[in-house]
């Protein structure tokens, strides 16, 4: 991990160090994935299943997981995990269900009332990547807030083969299908629906680089369906005063790097002797992860960034907009009233970030690569969409008519105008 | 309007009849576009001030508009103007501060604190078309929730020469900057910034195809803008049955039909005695509208919908998902609770979709084109993003570790245990 005095950089510099690398977003995977997402909606589950023979190197009889399948998968697993998921699961519930909007109803004038509603989106499809080891905390964090927004019905994708604990993990969430499909042909049979798979309206979850494209193909086709928010790499920025534990902040560190090799890491601190002891504490740590080849690879292009004090700080966080903040710091709800953008904030030395990813009540599904600058860490209000409602009086609309009609007249629009005028008896 | 008979179609031709028309987005467009906008960002206001002269025949001597010149624009304005507008505003403000979000605090568990706060998005640019006539009701409908949600700077981009009551209400809704900008030039300028156009992170705002299309490409750039929801032709939905005015059914279908020759208009009636009613009335009273020639464009494609009960009738609205739903049936507000998917809703004979777009309160940017389906009526938290926040005490982390622990073995990912089991002393 390198590190730097922030205020011997010019603006240009400092900039730079906080610069995410460019995304692999090449016209061949764009092409690649157009081919697919046609593949799918050309030759429906008969697609799905030539791909997981090619892709996922995996015969399947289905594409729909059965009920029985999904039931069995309980067996294999450990109590103590078990215990596990249902703790997080209670955690974010508690969290979730505390989210679910009120409605409003007002009136902005005498016999004007105007309300705002809230109603589920109707069919949500959830995607969970494979890969080396199965990730039921994504299952968690997609499906509670599918159902405590009141979804009609919530399907969920994932490569084959799937691990007993995404199965078990999304029956106990009440996902109402699990389907064998990975990649960009997942997301394409959730956006357009085949014999199998039920068309989604929206499609949520991470994935890799032709999921994600995928998702923004069909997410630009208005037959396709909305997404979830936009993809980056995962990473963190960690506030560290000169008085927080640097093994704590190494661990914090290292946690985001084991995530992949692109992942972003960043410590912002006012002393530079704690830099130097995180950066012992980084090498003593890496040697005991198993993932350590990886985290290695993402600290190569870490920062550690010296600032004056935690105001600057602040201001560098903010600048970045980091996905998770970590604040390691004396009084670190002090700082919380500056935070500008970020994702998710971890407060004080007892808050890691792995809390946030499994089992505090928050969701970890959270903005990357500086959206946090414009969208929201995911809630249950994404799995909702707001209407408005109008209801007014008599007197109401002729007291409202001073307003209407001189704007109506103003931008030209007669039938505006009368759709008052001739209710109040003031034109035919 | 022709009329059909719900029950006689089959549901492929009851799908058909509410078929929206393909919208323009040709690769003509999309190329056109792609060259106005690399211009923008390659010579800044130079390209701005030479589009201007090409599609708005306006040779300007400044992009942004001088302070002196915004508040000289009162001057030509009329009293009934101007209180309109303070009427207006007025409502739109009660009913868009009664939106501003509840921060959440809450223990998921004894010593696990988990918290939802809200941040105002920094930089909005808003977008208000040109055209034959100004669009005051545009400028509220944006400036009002951006200043109640806090942004901390908001701008505002309209085509040369702008129109007085843009400026005045612009200048009256706090809007920080004016700059005489059109087409897909403003919305370049304002997603990357010009040495006279300050850079926004998110733009808001209607506008034609081409508008339609620069906001689509500069949202898909990381380095570009977030944008407010993807845009469709506008729309209506009227539910009425036989005890409702034919004149007032037929006044709220022509002030839909008069925004453009491409406005979708359905009536959906339990009566065909009330579908023939609105027809003659439709008649009548688009010979008395200026722009009867683009309204009766729209009636030519639009469709009266005979369903055999009310019930029917919102499931057939439910299907089609209108931006604007108007309900005038005898007890509008019962049929409310089962409304799935539409923008905004108008009850009962007194409520015309007019008071929605200028004065009601409501907002009138809405989704369109089925969208209702997955996005939202735009309101104050459009201007904020969410983010959560953690804190745990020792305690709490010892109990949490219980859940984080095995699911982060489960994941395969050392670092994220070791986060907490090194805080907890029970690894090194
Ligand atoms: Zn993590
Ligand atoms: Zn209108």
């Amino acid at each position: 991990m390198q590190t730097v005095i922030w205020k011997q950089l010019n603006s240009e510099q400092q900039l730079q160090v906080l610069s995410r690398p460019a995304v692999n977003s090449s016209t061949d995977i764009a092409g690649i994935v157009a081919d697919v997402v046609s593949q799918v909606r050309e030759q429906g589950d008969k697609a799905l299943i030539d791909l997981a023979a090619k892709f996922d190197n995996t015969e399947l009889s289905a594409v729909r997981i059965s009920q029985q399948e999904i039931e069995a998968a309980e067996q294999g697993l450990s109590e103590e995990f078990k215990q596990a998921v249902a703790q997080a699961k209670a955690n974010i519930e508690v969290f979730h269900q505390a989210q679910k909007p009120q409605p409003i109803s007002l009136e902005t004038q005498p016999g004007v009332r105007c309300e705002m509603h809230y109603a589920a989106i109707g069919n949500v499809g959830l995607y969970v990547p494979g890969g080396t080891a199965p990730l039921p905390s994504t299952v968690l964090m997609l499906a509670i807030p599918a159902r405590i927004a009141g979804c009609k019905k919530v399907v969920l994708s994932s490569p084959p083969p799937i691990a007993p604990e995404i199965l078990y993990t999304a029956n106990l969430c009440g996902v109402d299908e699990v389907y064998a499909a990975g990649g960009a042909q997942a997301i394409a049979a959730m956006a357009y629906g085949t014999e199998s798979v039920s068309k989604a309206d929206k499609i949520f979850g991470p994935g890799n680089a032709f999921v994600t494209q995928a998702k923004q193909q069909v997410s630009g086709d208005h037959a396709g369906a909305a997404i979830d928010m936009p993809a980056g790499p995962s990473e963190v920025l960690v506030i560290a005063d000169d008085k927080a534990n640097p093994a704590f902040v190494a661990a914090d560190l290292l946690s985001q790097a084991e995530h992949g090799p692109d992942s972003q890491v960043i410590l912002v601190t006012t002393s530079e002797q704690q830099a130097e002891a995180v950066n012992q504490e980084l090498a003593r740590q890496l040697a005991l992860l198993s993932r350590n080849n990886i985290a290695d690879q993402a600290l190569s292009h870490s920062t550690a960034i010296v600032v004056n004090d935690l105001a600057q700080a602040v201001q560098v966080s903010n600048l970045y907009g980091p996905e998770h903040l970590i604040v390691q710091t004396e009084q670190a709800r002090d700082l919380l009233p500056e935070i500008e953008n970020a994702g998710s904030v971890f407060l004080g030395e007892w808050t890691p970030e792995s809390v946030g990813d499994y089992a505090s009540g928050t969701n970890h599904t959270l903005p990357t690569y500086g959206y946090t600058r414009t969208y929201s860490s995911l809630g249950t209000l994404d799995f909702m969409k707001r209407f408005t409602v109008q209801e007014l009086s008599q007197q109401g609309l002729k007291d409202l008519s001073r307003a209407v009609v001189p704007i109506a007249n103003a931008e030209g629009l007669d039938a505006h105008r009368r759709a008052v005028t001739l209710r109040l008896g003031e034109e035919q």
